[in-house]
């Protein structure tokens, strides 16, 4: 495997673009092929079975390019199907979000009352509790299922002060607060762009970033491996399987900047 | 073609239930059978290419039964590709939501100020507009994408007095009901279950539910071409094509009742 050969990163749509945007500022010189499954998203509804199916597909396609780690940048797919990729590339190093974001959630919790929001599979999956446990087995761990939080961040509500996301946020986090978490992991791709809104209404609470995190973890073990690429600033490529009206402004929404590259349509099975 | 062969109904998801149920009570004889594409759901946000893609799949899944005629039960999905259905299927009777819909709001509208809320891809297709314009060409249309109130819909969030929603339809609706509008069409399967709490908000406005409206059109249709079954009590087939968890709790919510048979997982391309 070549260093200078491309990091993979998928995400059943869009969101994972909060991922590669913090690859993209970590890691500038790095080769970045991003592959959004906006044929099927969302993932955080459906069956193991069919998100299985789809993430096989998603690394699939990553791997027509020549690449040296594939990032699962979906906190669904990565709670839900990471095993079955790990599987089916055994050379691949595979990173994820879900250990990423409980490393550091274990860290800076000061009462070991660590919240998670998350997609309603990320949560029956269980994959953060056993994470958690396996880093700090006395910390407590509460989660909540968000499905409304998806599509509001899609439509755009996540402004400070929005009145509807801000009703739907305190509704979800009471319960977690009362609980006393002092830390809460943001464990989906779309939930990075709910900070300010989230921080609003809890001031106090130390916000984890899955995406930040993950980035994070890449690069330490890039630097380990000796695996950082050489190049003097990276390609980025961007691919999705559906390309609706609107994919580049969506894009633009999630990586806060415009994209330096335009966004190819691609048909997968 | 027999007129005991099965009445086909599809939808992107669960939604369509709502068309489903209102045809089990118009006509109680005929025989049903429905097939959710939940592997793809939903397809509002899709483009147009990807739509008719599943939906042409969806008729070729049906069409694995004996069936009579084929009922779009999604807005968008008729919206956007009901000609791809007709052209590759001529034989086939292909009934929809949209037209039916139409015709019912131009006749109840007193003032000719049509509202219609979709979703994205239905909006902007511009079905309603130009499928009222037909009927009705002095009225005015004055169009809605709503697509936080599916998310809401599936999530249990359609009581009356809820806050969220609530909130959120006034938002969507307020501008429609100053321009002046008598009349809303309901132009989403999924939008019916929300018929209470927009009344709540809405108390002088005349919603027009599209999966009644269909449900009536093809009730005529079939007795104008002698084509009602002649069953005593018809049967009825579920099938969806992911089977996540919880499907049949959704399928009840959307049904208002328990299914009289269970719902049967299959694969599609």
């Amino acid at each position: 495997m070549d260093k200078n050969s491309y990091i993979g990163v998928f995400d059943s749509g869009i969101g994972g673009l909060t991922v590669a945007k913090e690859i993209m500022e970590n890691l500038p010189n790095e080769n970045i092929v991003y592959f959004g499954d906006t044929a099927h998203v969302p993932y955080g509804s459906r069956s193991k079975r069919q998100i299985t199916q789809y993430v096989l597909s998603d690394v699939k396609f990553l791997s027509r390019f020549e690449i040296k780690a594939v990032v699962i940048a979906c906190n669904t797919a990565d709670s839900v199907a990471r095993e079955a990729v790990e599987e089916a590339y055994p050379q691949l190093p595979v990173f994820g979000v879900v250990a990423p974001a409980s490393r550091m959630a274990a860290e800076k919790s000061k009462n070991g009352r660590i919240g998670v929001i998350a997609t309603k599979a990320t949560v029956a999956s269980k994959a953060y509790d056993r994470a958690i446990a396996a880093i700090a087995p006395e910390a407590v761990v509460l989660s909540k299922a968000c499905p409304l939080l998806v599509p509001l961040v899609e439509n755009g509500r996540f402004q400070p002060g929005d009145p509807v996301t801000q009703m739907v946020i305190r509704e979800y986090l009471e319960p977690l607060v009362q609980d006393g978490i002092d830390t809460l992991i943001l464990g989906c791709t779309h939930y990075p762009l709910l900070m300010d809104i989230i921080r609003e209404c809890y001031p106090d609470l130390q916000l984890i970033s899955s995406s930040e995190a993950a980035a994070d973890t890449l690069r330490k073990s890039l630097e380990k491996d000796d695996m950082l690429s050489d190049n003097e600033g990276g390609q980025h490529r961007f691919f999705v399987s559906d390309d609706a009206a609107g994919v580049e402004d969506v894009a633009r929404l999630f990586m806060r900047r415009e994209l330096n590259s335009s966004i190819e349509q691609v048909t997968v099975e």
